[in-house]
C-alpha cells in the first residue's frame, strides 16, 4: 500500500499535524468509557465536523505494543517491519539508533560455578544497578571492531548497544538470547545463525566475559543474561516515503526513537503538553508534518485508574485551541492502540480518530468517543490508511491512473 | 477475489444492471452535497429498500482515473491490471484496440535544427491539427509489418495504433517517452527495453521519420512527440470471469472502449441519457448484465459546477422509472469514483452506491446520499467486491466449500 501513495506523492505548502493521545482507546465502565466520560468541549465540537472513525492497528484481535502501533500510524507495515525487543529497549532508554548498531536488553543476575541463581539478581533496586551500569560503562568501551555503549534501566534492566564501523544485514542479529528462561541451568552461549550474525555473537561472547570479569566481586549481581538481539529495521524514511520534513514533539525517549527510525527530527522535549504544545507553535513554520505524542492517558489506563485517564484527557481538551490555532491543513487526533483502565493494559480494540480538513462530511457524529466514531465517515479501517488519507486531504497525492 | 468469484459461478437467467453515474460522489458545499441537494424522491424510494454502502475503488485516500474506477466496478484489481496512456488515450478517440496493438499518445510539436521548440505546437487548433492528422493517415498506413492508424484529438493532440500481425507480450510497449518535457532540448529516440519492444521501437522510430518529412512545409506543427507506449492489459473476459454475456450502454468512446477490453458488447450510441434508456430497454432480453454510463455528473463536477452537477443527478432521479420497469433482477447505482464540485476534479473519497434485489435489508437510510449510505448495510468496501455482490443477488454464484 505505502508503495502506491509513495508513486502518487506530489508536494506542497501544506501542513499535516497527528496527535497522538498513546492509549486513547478504552471500555464502559459503569456504562461510559473513558473518553466518554470525559468532559471535552472542544474534542466534541472538532468531531462534529471532522471525519470520523476508527482504527485497527495490526489486525482485528490483535493488541499491538508501541512500536507496532507507531508503525502502523506512520503507513508502515507492522508485520511486514517488526522492531526488534533490543531496539525498542535502546530507544525507549534514550539511545540512538544507527544501521551500523545492535541493540539487546540486558538483565542483572547471579551465577555461581556457572549455573544462574537469581535470573533477575532479586530485582535490584534502580539506584544500585545504575552504579553498577556506570561502573561496566567506564570499564568496557570497546570490543574489537564494536564501540559498546550502556542504557541503566529499571531495576535489573539495562540496555546495551554494539557499534559497528559499517551498516550491518538485515540478519546480523540472528542470535539467540543467553538467558536460559529458568534458574538453576547454565546461560547459553549466544550462536549467531548467519555469517555475519557469527561476528556479532563472537563480540558479545568477549562482552559477557569482560562484564562478568568487573561484576565478579559484586554481591548482588555478578553476571548479565542478553536477549532481544536486533538491528534497525530498514524503513524508508518519512521523507523518502511520502516527500514530507518532520518533527516528532514527545516528552519520553521511546516515542523520539521510533520517530528517529525513520527519519523524523526529534529534539529532546520536557515538560508537560503545554510545553509540548509551546514547542509545536515554535517549530511551526519549519516542517511539513507535526507527530505530537501525549503519553499521560496510556500510563493511568495501564494503572487501571479509570478517573485519571479520563482528566489527561480532559486536560488535553482544554489545550486543543492552541493547535487549531496553528490552523493546520489536516489535523488528526487518534491513539496508537487502545488502553482501558478496565483491562489495565494494551488492548485490540480499533482506535478511536478525527481527522479534520476542509475535503470531509462531518456531520455524522455528535462527539468524540469510540460509539460515537463508528458511526463516522471513516468507518473502521486499517491504521495504516490514516497517512494516506492525512496527504489526500492535504492535496499531497497525484490521481492514480487516467 | 475475482478467482474465488469466479470458481463459484453458475448460471440462470437473471438479469443484472449497473449504472455508473461517472464522479457521483461529492462534498457538501453550504451544509449539503451535490446528492443531499439534489431533488430524487425516486433515488431515495429506491435506497429505503436497497443494499445501500460505499465503495472505495483502489484505497483509502487513493484518487482514481476513470479507467482504475470502471476496471474496479467490473471486479478486475485496478492496481494489478494498470491500463497505460496510450489504450487509455485510444479509446477515448474511439480506437478499438486488440492484443496486437500498441497504442501511444502523440503531441504535435515545433522542431528546428533538432531541438525542440514548442512541445504543443502552440497549442494548434483542433480543426487545424486534424487536417493534419488526416494527412498523415493517407500518406502514412503501414510500417514494416505494423499497421498504423491515426485518431485525431483535441488541439495538439493525437493517438497512434500500430497493429502487429501476431499477439504481443506485455513487455511489447516498454518504451520510453521521445518527449524530453522541457523546451529546447533535443527530442528522445524510442529505445525499447525488451527484445520485442525493440521491434516497436524500430517502427516507432520510422514513424517518426516518416510523420516527419510529411509535416516538414507545416509552419504549425513540423513533428510529433511520442508517449505512453502501451499494449492492452490482459485481462479475463467478463463471460470468462462471470459467464455473464454484457453489453456496455454508452455515449462516450472512453468508456465503451473500456468495456471492448473485457469483451463487452459496446456498439456506438448517440443522444442522452433517455436515449441511453430506449437503447437498454430495445437490447433488454438480449444480454444478462447491463453497464450503463451516465457521464454528464461527472464533467460538471470537474467543472465545479455544483448545480448543474445536481441538475444532471434530478435529470437521471426523473428517468429511473424507466429502469425499474424493465424489472431487472439485480440493479446496482453508483458511480467509479466521486468528482465533487468543490474540488473541481476526482477524488479519492467513497462512492455512494445502492444495490436492489430481493435479497437485502433495505430500512436502514431515509435517501439516496452519502451520509445515508454511511448508515447502510454495505458499510465502506472494496469496489471490487460490488460486481461479486450483484452475482450473488442474482443467484449466479454457488456456496464455497461444503
Amino acid at each position: 500500500m505505502q508503495k502506491i501513495t509513495r508513486s502518487l506523492v506530489q508536494k506542497n505548502t501544506t501542513r499535516i499535524v497527528l496527535v497522538v493521545l498513546d492509549g486513547l482507546g478504552g471500555l464502559p465502565v459503569n456504562g461510559k468509557s473513558e473518553l466518554e466520560a470525559a468532559h471535552t468541549p472542544n474534542l466534541d465540537a472538532l468531531a462534529r465536523t471532522s471525519a470520523c472513525g476508527l482504527h485497527v492497528p495490526v489486525a482485528l484481535g490483535i493488541t499491538p505494543g508501541s512500536g507496532p502501533g507507531h508503525l502502523s500510524l506512520f503507513g508502515y507495515d507492522p508485520v511486514e517491519f517488526q522492531i526488534g525487543r533490543g531496539i525498542l529497549e535502546a530507544l525507549g532508554l534514550g539511545m540512538e539508533i544507527r544501521k551500523t548498531d545492535v541493540a539487546l536488553r540486558c538483565n542483572y543476575a547471579t551465577i555461581e560455578d556457572g549455573i544462574i541463581g537469581d535470573r533477575r539478581a532479586g530485582r535490584i533496586p534502580t539506584d544500585q544497578s545504575r552504579i553498577l551500569t556506570e561502573k561496566l560503562q567506564a570499564a568496557v568501551s570497546r570490543i574489537g571492531d564494536a564501540e559498546v555503549a550502556f542504557a541503566p534501566g529499571m531495576e535489573h534492566r539495562f540496555a546495551v548497544r554494539f557499534r559497528f564501523p559499517d551498516s550491518l544485514p538485515p540478519d546480523a542479529a540472528r542470535i539467540n538470547d543467553t538467558d536460559p528462561q529458568k534458574e538453576g541451568l547454565a546461560p547459553a552461549p549466544p550462536v549467531g545463525e548467519t555469517p555475519s550474525a557469527q561476528h556479532v555473537a563472537q563480540v558479545a561472547d568477549a562482552f559477557i566475559s569482560r562484564v562478568s570479569s568487573v561484576l565478579k566481586n559484586e554481591k548482588k549481581a555478578n553476571y548479565a543474561l542478553l536477549r532481544g538481539f536486533s538491528v534497525m529495521p530498514h524503513l524508508l524514511t518519512f521523507q523518502e516515503a511520502y516527500g514530507l520534513t518532520s518533527l516528532a514533539v514527545a516528552v519520553y525517549p521511546m516515542y523520539r526513537g521510533i520517530a528517529k527510525l525513520i527519519g523524523m527530527e526529534a529534539p529532546e522535549v520536557s515538560g508537560d503538553v503545554a510545553d509540548e504544545l509551546a514547542f509545536l507553535k515554535d517549530k511551526f513554520d519549519d516542517h511539513d508534518f507535526f507527530f505530537m505524542h501525549v503519553k499521560k492517558v496510556d500510563s493511568y489506563g495501564e494503572d487501571g485508574n479509570f478517573e485519571e485517564k479520563k482528566k489527561r484527557i480532559e486536560e488535553f481538551d482544554v489545550l486543543l485551541p492552541r493547535i487549531l490555532e496553528l490552523r493546520p491543513d489536516v489535523l488528526i487526533i487518534t491513539g496508537d492502540h487502545s488502553t482501558p483502565a478496565l483491562m489495565k493494559g494494551h488492548s485490540w480494540h480499533p482506535v478511536p480518530a478525527l481527522l479534520k480538513s476542509p475535503y470531509v462530511f462531518g456531520g455524522l457524529c455528535s462527539g468524540f468517543s469510540e460509539r460515537e466514531c463508528f458511526r463516522g465517515e471513516l468507518g473502521i479501517f486499517p491504521t495504516t490508511s490514516l497517512m494516506t488519507l492525512a496527504l489526500a486531504n492535504a492535496g499531497r497525492l497525484r490521481k492514480f491512473g487516467a
